[in-house]
């Protein structure tokens, strides 16, 4: 078994529901997102018209749990550390399985995430250390029902090592591809007082430069804005871990 | 106006009714694809499953023909240079414009073309001859109902311009990216008898090597098997220009 069917077991028998950043390295790791059939459409031209936040690694056939082009044999009703369940807008609570939330009319979408370019960051120099995940003023493009603003996740970087990052992520376009924004966090409104994940920050240390990335919590942003009556997540930072090689980098 | 806007223009006024091939440099050259709202959801992921043959440009809204992302200001039923009309899985028809067939339930997709990076690939050093649009036997991954098999460009060089040609065209991952093969056209089934678009070729020649990629022509192979009531696509050959700059490569 590799490594990521290994800990997609460990998920699936509640052995590990903790965050999967910097784990499983050297497999391609994924947001979730579940809407009911009648609201995908919507959900799909949403993804196309933001393909920084939400570039799609897979779609699901209707109430068919298995991802079968990222990871054959896996059950995305089991097999995440841990979900999050919006109820018109609100996320009413958190999950270590969907079992009895998925229906017939159950489609999965799985967003590319950051997570899979970190252990390419650090082969090439840029050392893992804290991401945020932040909110900001950038709106996306809204379709059909969907709207809202853009998450971001930000890492602290020399101004060299920003330029190795930027060329090196521009090859992962399926996980966020190249940065959003380089520097001033007030720029595109990043909420440095509330992140989402990482200690609140006052300033960005002056040898410094914040590097953003389009998140794939953009679209439990988004649920909070455009009200859905149902849709599952990911909890933030508990991704779904593919069969895919993050090196690989693009689809077949 | 840019010259992407003044040809759309001119095919507008029926001035330009030929292909696009190696005209306009410098701008995003798209595929058409039109499709009345009840088959776009199947549609959707069926390019989501073929990246490559199907990179989704933009999706427009139901009854809007303005690709508002990639062209703002263009008319998608008058501004491409010819038309072709599938129904049932027959090419009935080529047309200059395509207004009385359009309705308060089409969409429109625009998919990514390999005519986007000729002059990329001229200015690497790999100068601009003959393309070949192959059938191959290479199944896609069908999506609702939708399936079908493979439409390929083949373009002949070296080997060292092959290999310049791969790590190029590998950035333009919105338009084919990647080559899908190299050499033997037999592996791929690639019909070198009855070649879609390009002279009749019994063998490559000894010092050159096919190379491969994938063509956003297939939707029209697609649209044979699977028989959809109406598919409007562009002829092939006669792309859709876009204001995008081809060397931004990415979208926002």
């Amino acid at each position: 078994m590799n490594p990521a069917a290994e800990a997609r077991l460990a998920m699936r028998r509640k052995e590990w529901t903790g965050p999967t950043k910097h784990t499983v390295s050297g497999y391609v790791k994924c947001n979730l997102v579940v809407l009911p059939k009648e609201d995908t459409y919507d959900f799909l031209v949403y993804c196309q018209r933001n393909p920084k936040p939400c570039p799609l690694i897979e779609v699901t056939d209707p109430g068919d749990p298995e991802p079968k082009m990222s990871a054959p044999g896996a059950d995305l009703r089991t097999d995440l550390p841990k979900y999050a369940i919006y109820r018109n807008g609100i996320r009413e609570e958190d999950r270590l399985d969907i079992l009895d939330l998925w229906t017939e009319d159950s489609v999965a979408f799985l967003i590319g995430s950051g997570m899979t370019f970190d252990d390419p960051l650090e082969r090439a120099g840029v050392p893992k250390t804290q991401t945020w995940l932040l909110n900001t003023t950038i709106e996306t493009v809204p379709a059909g029902k969907f709207f809202g603003s853009m998450v971001v996740t930000m890492r602290l970087m020399t101004p060299a090592q920003a330029v190795i990052a930027s060329q090196l992520t521009g090859r992962f376009y399926l996980n966020h591809g190249s940065p959003i924004h380089m520097g001033d966090p007030a720029a595109i409104g990043a909420d440095m007082d509330n992140p989402i994940v990482g200690p609140p920050l006052k300033e960005i240390p002056q040898d410094l430069m914040a590097v953003f990335w389009a998140c794939g919590v953009t679209p439990q942003k988004v649920a909070l804005s455009s009200k859905p009556k149902l849709m599952i997540t990911h909890a933030p930072a508990h991704a779904f871990v593919t069969d895919l090689k993050a090196d690989q980098i693009c689809l077949p």
